[in-house]
């Protein structure tokens, strides 16, 4: 039997949604390593539609997170609120400002956001059961917040090297840790690995070696 | 100076633009292998926008190809219309029924297709200035309907094995070669490089291999 491996996806397009590249090197390593993906997304509406050409809202204009995420799974995805913590064996975010919109709305309030009730209890329902957890990119923050909720679990994490969202992390109960895009950061007491991605860059080809080793951290903490 | 290669994508998610995969994946293999991409689209309505969940119409939703294939390059993407082969050393099209909707209209009128007026020139102007040109899954077809209008081209092409997309390319003036998902064929007379992808699947993976080698290939037959 193949691991399974949650992926949860929050839309698609790095500016409201899932970081595309990061969500898809993601699905890359995890085929690659022998595991299935299980695609995942919250079923509601985008918090914005921000124009990837100009950088601006497209006001007026609705999205749902679970119909844009279903762009990057090819049809293949399923409402979160169907998964629990028994069904997969680990579970992995990609980065994307999606994270800190949908995800959560770290975006807006920072440190005191508030996490999707459904991610929120997926990823406490994976601490519990001592199953690995992976957060690409600006998602730690939304892991963070999760973990906060409790108080039991005070991971150690990286989101790169910038200092206001490393604050934020401390204020929400987590360590950080710096670390280069290539790279990633693993909690083994906690199961939790972390890279930073396009948090840093520069480009793909750096971001996919960060992620493979990710990916292959997760899985080796897979009991 | 990077070897700098074009990527024309046709929007963003397989069912009414780019599929992404095949899309994200020739970003991967050309930084990997030290080239420039030069992501572009039409500046236009696409054909449809489909819900990826259920694959049903999104009656009454317009989206623009140029700003959704944004999503993919990350906001670093320009309108076809301001590139020429002599900006770029190469070109590749990426798959998805955006090739068939929106970079001609082949989902509509099979081989009696016509191609986006822009797209066909650009890839014209390549063929006539000897640069190469790659093309993933579906998009063969844009390829060998381009390259009827002038006739002098009679390319090799393959899209797997589908026989009713084979019956169109000859229709079109082009041969077709059957080809397994981790290979591509080449052309060296026409230096143009193609590989089925998605038009066979199974995963990402497979896909991925196919790419990478069309990608290398690709460069390799830059003058």
């Amino acid at each position: 039997m193949p691991q399974k491996v949650g992926v949860i996806l929050s839309g698609c397009g790095v500016l409201d949604g899932a970081e595309i590249h990061e969500s898809v090197l993601t699905l890359l390593a995890l085929d690659r390593s022998g595991a299935e993906a299980v695609c995942m997304s919250p079923n509601k509406d985008q918090r914005d539609v921000v124009n990837h050409l100009t950088n601006q809202p497209m006001r007026g204009e609705k999205r749902n997170v679970l119909i844009e995420a279903a762009r990057i799974a090819r049809g293949k995805i399923r409402d979160i609120k169907e998964i629990h913590a028994k069904d997969i064996d680990a579970v992995i975010l990609p980065g994307g400002y999606g994270a800190a919109k949908n995800l959560s709305d770290y975006a807006v309030k920072g440190a005191d956001c508030e996490v999707d009730p459904e991610v929120s209890r997926l990823l406490r329902e994976m601490t519990a059961a001592k199953k690995p957890i992976g957060a690409i990119c600006i998602s730690p923050v939304v892991l963070a917040k999760a973990m906060q909720v409790d108080g039991a679990v005070h991971p150690t994490l990286t989101i790169g090297c910038d200092r206001g969202v490393a604050g934020d992390l401390q204020k929400m109960g987590s360590s950080h840790q710096e670390c280069p895009v290539q790279e990633f950061v693993v909690d083994k007491e906690n199961k939790i690995v972390t890279t930073p991605a396009y948090m840093l860059g520069p480009g793909i080809k750096e971001v996919a070696q960060g992620i493979e080793k990710l990916v292959k951290a997760v899985l080796a903490l897979i009991s």
